[in-house]
């Protein structure tokens, strides 16, 4: 069985192999760029770790997990343009450092390049890898355009929500595993409960990360705490606290989320995390979490492999459960 | 032998049949509208006549096919983001109609939605019209960018300019023959010399398109005549012309490019076309273009299918010579 961190240094070596030092520069050097920005590489790991779980060829399965890592980085470079962000990891993202045009092109791009690390799949596990590799990317650009449709809509429903985040962020996770899973030669049933694993855990992730930036420590969560309140993102903490209170409270919430003025950020963020503790609705996201969390492990102990090999998994998933990029 | 008037039912009423009403809308309605403007569907209809020359069969193709023209459709549509163009086929193009980041995130699955269509090719011929077809979307994001990266430079050299479009127009008429010609079941010999044809026919096809801004009717071209002379675009008339050009006409030349006042564009439209003529190269780009159209039969000629068989592209390669989307 290969650690976490011998499976890390095969995608590292793996990804900085490839030549992007292809013409013309302005197409390929973004792309080049946007991968060297780093991240941890969790789906490709999930994928190997996955196959390992079968077989100790993990290197059967690098192309198709480096198809999903690099799908995963173009999301990120479209979603930064429709987000007008311009930092990503402590640097200027594409269209900051190139323009739109670039950023939307280079994309494309990267989008086809993924395919090409997915058609690299061994030939009898091809057909039905590029097919949930296709359905997952659709997915994603579904639950964008569901997170995009939330900001400029009054109410959104709790299971609306979720149903968001598991399209924009948790089926890149299960079919990572799923993937793997089947290139290792897995059972249907393993695969599918390594999927069902990462939709979990996905979940749990997400609402970890909401937590996170009204909870958690501005070194260890690596982005400014409060960013969701001050933009009025609708989070698992705002749909629920948007749902309980009543009287004063409402009308406080409602005030705050009226005002955008820079000066009040700080009173804004103390001023709904100090409601969100009244509401209770801390305790209803940690919950949730924890309810996803108990699923996704529930779904690995029913794997059919010893116990010995899910080890590295059940590490992930408790990591994940801290930070993922 | 399918006319091309049959196989273009064939391909209408297969379009016809796909389901875009598919939830959020806000991501599939703008396929919808990209899909249903129309369009030639050249692309498509070449792999299926392809297919056709070794096979009755053409449904073994139609999936495949499609997946090409709602490729080219998402080229379109993300093009047209990075031109600022307005109108496409007289109707608002969904940057316009919508905004660019539905432009951005449709385009986005409309490339999926695409790849999805390719993996509905017969099991037999996936893997390689898999790979074609990455290649070739590829080269067409390869071409567009440097169609961008010549706007902003002071000489492109004529073949730089026939490099770009056959990687922008061409390889996808090329890949289309070719993936046709496949699933038909032609030798690698035949399907080479269809991808031949198809590149020979793109560019001179090209060249024909620059030739008609200039020279061509309004009514039939579809677009307003001189438009490239407008926007400085080098065509291979203009690189010819820059070439040329010695003295006075280089400096009306100059001249004319330096001006970009609305009020003299009739002034600057006459005033090219009659350096245009004056330097010859209006036959230059004929001689070119006849020399690509004759490359183009030469390579038909030797494909290994009675003649018969053959006609239905030869009607296409002529109608091809006046007009393509």
């Amino acid at each position: 069985m290969k650690t976490f961190e011998d499976i890390n240094q095969v995608i590292k070596d793996e990804m900085a192999n490839i030549n992007w030092n292809k013409k013309p520069q302005g197409l390929y050097d973004p792309i080049a760029y946007v991968l060297k920005m780093g991240g941890k590489r969790i789906r490709p790991a999930l994928t190997l770790m996955a196959c390992n779980m079968y077989s100790e060829n993990v290197q059967n399965a690098v192309q198709s997990a480096i198809g999903l890592e690099v799908f995963h980085n173009f999301t990120l470079l479209h979603d930064d343009i429709m987000d007008r962000a311009d930092v990503r990891r402590g640097q200027p993202t594409v269209h900051k450092k190139w323009d739109d045009n670039t950023a939307i092109l280079s994309g494309d791009a990267m989008q086809i390049a993924a395919y090409q690390f997915i058609a690299k799949t061994p030939i009898e596990n091809l057909k039905r890898t590029l097919d949930l590799f296709s359905q997952t990317a659709l997915e994603i650009c579904e639950g964008q355009q569901y997170d995009v449709e939330f900001e400029n809509r009054m109410k959104v429903e709790s299971d609306e929500y979720l149903e968001m985040i598991r399209l924009k962020t948790a089926v890149l996770l299960g079919a990572a595993l799923q993937i793997g899973a089947w290139i290792g030669g897995a059972t249907d049933k393993d695969a599918q409960l390594l999927y069902d694993f990462g939709i979990n855990i996905g979940l749990a992730f997400q609402l970890k990360d909401d937590l996170l930036d009204v909870y958690g420590d501005e070194a260890t969560f690596g982005k400014k705490i409060g960013g969701d309140i001050l933009c009025n993102k609708k989070t698992y903490l705002l749909i629920h606290a948007l749902e309980i209170a009543k009287g004063d409270n409402s009308k406080e919430l409602q005030k705050w989320l009226s005002i955008s003025d820079e000066k009040l950020s700080n009173n804004k963020i103390q001023s709904v995390t100090a409601l969100f503790n009244k509401l209770g609705v801390k305790q209803i996201c940690e919950d949730k979490m924890q309810y996803f969390y108990n699923m996704a492990i529930a779904k690995l102990d029913k794997v059919s492999v010893s116990e010995h090999k899910k080890q590295e998994l059940r590490k992930i998933a408790e990591k994940l459960m801290f930070r993922l990029d």
